[in-house]
């Protein structure tokens, strides 16, 4: 098994400006293990309280999911609650209970410490690189992180950002993470943090990605309906490394795919709640929408 | 001459959190001239006052812009003021001065009359109507409008889009027309108004074309310094109806192409205040970033 994810698993409470729903299935690894293992099988290193329920290890386990790197503590799963405004692009945490996370300390089995291709999925710095220092020689280590950490935590995750080859975060974070306004002048600053490939994620805008030499740019794909854009981000990174992984390199056309699954993966994820629209969807629908973007950039 | 524009010319003062410019020279119709001359000679039908200087006629004649069809009426020039927000993604309007455009009544010299593609640049929709029914048998026309004119005259709006090939608007407007918030279902929205090629610009984000069926997104030029936007929406289109009249035909691959020399013409736009950008740009410069959006969106 060559793709390695380490992040969250949560029970979330999600309100939109047309539904409420409580205790759903959420983290960041949970979404990315699920978009990813359509494209290769994962392994997840994470933790949950005793509290999480059998139906959620099977679905894990149900896609493909190795499940052997999570920790079932004493003490309740990670709980996240949200709303979103209407327009979906402001998000407010309602409420956050660390619970098992807070003294969470990741432990990558045996026999995942060789895995080629890593993805740090949204969590503490400090968690982070205490998994990534467990993985012996990894080919290409892939790093998502929050506003939150680069406000709490900014100097370990610019530590961080010094170990890794590339960085995915959403545009405000990379104007946060830089003080540059400017878009392409935030992706340079964060670059020249460390990391040779950076990706933007802008929503409904689509994705950018800047490496050293060329840079390439993806549309949204049009979803007509969002229901739940929780877990895009996480998605995305799924569909991207999965693909990255399933291929086996890190080449330019390779990373050029890969934002096109990743983008097919998102807008899987966001037109229904939880992980109700990326578990359910096949390869083949991924693959679906991955072929109407390639029309949608061809001139 | 096929390619004919009819919109304003105007003195604009600017404020950007940066700088401030007084009385320098704007307007939809010469944004547009300036951009789609670099393509193909184009035909410009408008109004200024006796105030509207000598060289800002030089300039456009300079350019390769056929001003037979501008009238030099008593009065002065329209006047636009405007402040823009330091993120500039929102734009106050401080003053509007109609002046000559007030009793405006465009005429299309005879030897234009025979265009086969025409823009007709923002401008009331009354204006925009009566420029289009003086064109005899026009192959391919585009219009551009405004929020003020889905405000204050959507009849007549409505109405016009029942008559043109294509719309080009942003995002905002096109969720206003519509009152849909989802931006792809916005776009639909706009098409079952008639025309059949909808434009949405979207700033930094690039632009999308929806069309019968088949779709295009191109991103935004990577611009790292931008200095006053105005202008930039109709610098666009002047690229795209540039190449659109150049090439002689509104085939599917020419409408692609098109969406990527628009947005060419953009960047330079708005790296200058006024038309200082746009003017000094060679074709050279345009084909250089299109070549560019080429290697950022092949996969």
């Amino acid at each position: 098994m060559s793709l390695l994810v380490i992040g969250t698993l949560a029970y979330d409470t999600i309100e939109t400006a047309h539904e409420r729903r409580e205790e759903i299935l959420g983290g960041s690894a949970v979404y990315f293990a699920l978009a990813s293992s359509c494209f290769t099988p994962t392994a997840l290193v994470g933790v949950v309280g005793r509290d999480f329920r059998a139906e959620h290890i099977a679905a894990l386990e149900g896609a493909g999911v190795d499940l052997e790197g999570l920790e079932i503590a004493d003490g309740e799963t990670f709980r996240w609650s949200g709303r979103y405004e209407a327009d979906w692009n402001t998000r407010h945490t309602l409420d956050t209970q660390l619970n098992v996370l807070e003294h969470f300390d990741p432990k990558v089995p045996e026999r995942h410490a060789s895995a080629r291709f890593v993805f740090l999925a949204n969590s503490s710095p400090q968690v982070q690189a205490r998994g990534l220092d467990q993985v012996l020689d990894p080919e290409f280590v892939m790093l998502d992180t929050m506003n939150l950490w680069i406000d709490v935590a900014r100097e370990e995750l610019v530590q961080l950002l010094g170990r890794v080859d590339a960085v995915v975060l959403n545009d405000e974070e990379a104007r946060m993470l830089t003080g540059e306004d400017n878009l392409w002048r935030a992706a340079q600053g964060v670059r020249e943090l460390g990391p040779g490939v950076v990706v933007l994620k802008k929503g409904e805008h689509g994705a950018f990605l800047l490496a050293e030499d060329w840079r390439f740019s993806v549309p949204g794909f049009p979803v007509e309906s969002v229901v739940d854009p929780t877990g895009a981000g996480d998605s995305f990174a799924g569909g991207f490394m999965g693909y990255v992984a399933a291929t086996g390199d890190c080449e330019h056309p390779t990373l050029r795919q890969a934002m096109l699954y990743g983008t097919a993966a998102a807008s899987c994820c966001v037109e229904g709640f939880s992980t109700e629209q990326i578990e359910g969807r096949s390869m083949e629908e991924i693959q679906r929408r991955y072929e109407e973007l390639l029309r949608m950039i061809t001139p």
